[in-house]
């Protein structure tokens, strides 16, 4: 069976690569920061979302693209919010793919969007094999998952240069140790960031939207350049 | 990509099949009830294991198959409650399939053995897709997850014959709504089972206990009548 499955793999990641590099160029061009939201199902990424969204609106120009197997209920929540949201179904497939967001981007209208995250379907495993074009993979684990999650799933938390710890409100009901995430985290990946979150109850959130607004800041920066070349609007 | 993807996937189905039904074969002439464990990473399979080992050890010969990306760490743990234990790490990859239980099964000493219980990659995706030869499948969401779960993970739901919905001790610091995830497990899986339990606690666990222990009665059977047959050890 591996003599089959290998090759196949292979080129569906090469695939992949090819297509998250031109939404990469896309989203360079005009000046958004993209980012790839992971998690196990239930961690929080839509609460996340949610919380984000109603602090940063009045500040920048947000747009969410929703991975789930079936169903409209996530983009449907963020709708609420009076953001753009994209609802891809994988239709079981468990990561989403660059193919699909380009698939996706055409029903979102890009100009003026500061920020556009794409929330990924929940899973800890796939879809961290898969560029998106994002700038930054970022990662939720709550503390009811446990504190093993980083030596079990160890891929995710390398590739991912943030990780937020949500659900602390519920720390004193469970027996999870946030220092050792902690201290696997920095073993797996020593340059990413840690923040420690609860998107309940909104504690923790000042240095997450900080991170937030500095990296809109810089690629807002790309497209105020781009608009001053003399090339632009030229492709 | 369509073209390349759907008849390998299908393949490795297929070939899949032809494995799973060899390792039901092999468990049914030794009359072991074997049990294929799901859920997302950190819902509880690993300590319901424990728990589940502790209540019944005195009564049954246990056996346990672990899977995860990498590490043994789940092994060890059960290995300490004095039941053999095999680990497989799928390096990387986001389910157990066939074909690693087949080789699994090399390491364990079958005989006398009651019940096995597979547990499968933290995934509520994945895994729903590969039988493995096993009697039943079952899945554990937490309360954490939020009760949005079956409706977002339907198949999963649909082929489980148990659900347990685990950490309950958590349910009066969540928003989680018990009477909706009932409802939406009903209307994916009318005839499957629900049971309402803490690891942490042990609260609802004698539904659960009794269920095995009916299953583990019936298999033995099956083992009892093929001693006694002419054709017994022929094979």
């Amino acid at each position: 069976m591996a003599e089959i499955k290998v090759p196949v793999v292979r080129n569906i990641l090469q695939a992949n690569e090819r297509l998250a590099s031109e939404n990469r160029r896309r989203f360079d061009k005009a000046g958004i920061f993209v980012v790839n939201l992971m998690s196990s199902p239930g961690a929080g990424k839509t609460s996340l979302l949610e919380r984000t969204i109603d602090a940063l609106a009045g500040r920048m120009n947000i747009a969410v693209i929703e991975g789930d197997l079936q169903s409209s209920y996530d983009a449907e929540r963020i709708q609420k919010k009076g953001v753009q949201a994209v609802q891809i179904n994988t239709d079981g497939g468990c990561h989403l793919d660059a193919n699909m967001i380009q698939i996706a981007l055409d029903s979102l209208d890009l100009a003026g969007v500061d920020l556009l995250i794409i929330e990924n379907v929940g899973n800890l495993v796939c879809p961290a094999e898969f560029n998106l074009g994002e700038h930054e993979k970022i990662m939720i684990l709550s503390v009811t998952e446990g504190d093993d999650k980083p030596i079990k799933y160890p891929l995710m938390f390398q590739i991912c240069s943030v990780l937020l710890v949500n659900k602390i409100d519920l720390l004193p009901y469970t027996d999870c140790d946030l220092g050792k995430i902690r201290q696997s985290a920095r073993q797996l990946n020593p340059a990413g960031k840690v923040f420690e979150i609860s998107c309940r109850t909104g504690e923790g959130f000042a240095p997450w939207l900080s991170w937030i607004e500095d990296k809109v800041s810089e690629h807002r920066k790309n497209r105020a350049g781009a608009a001053a070349s003399p090339h632009a609007g030229k492709h």
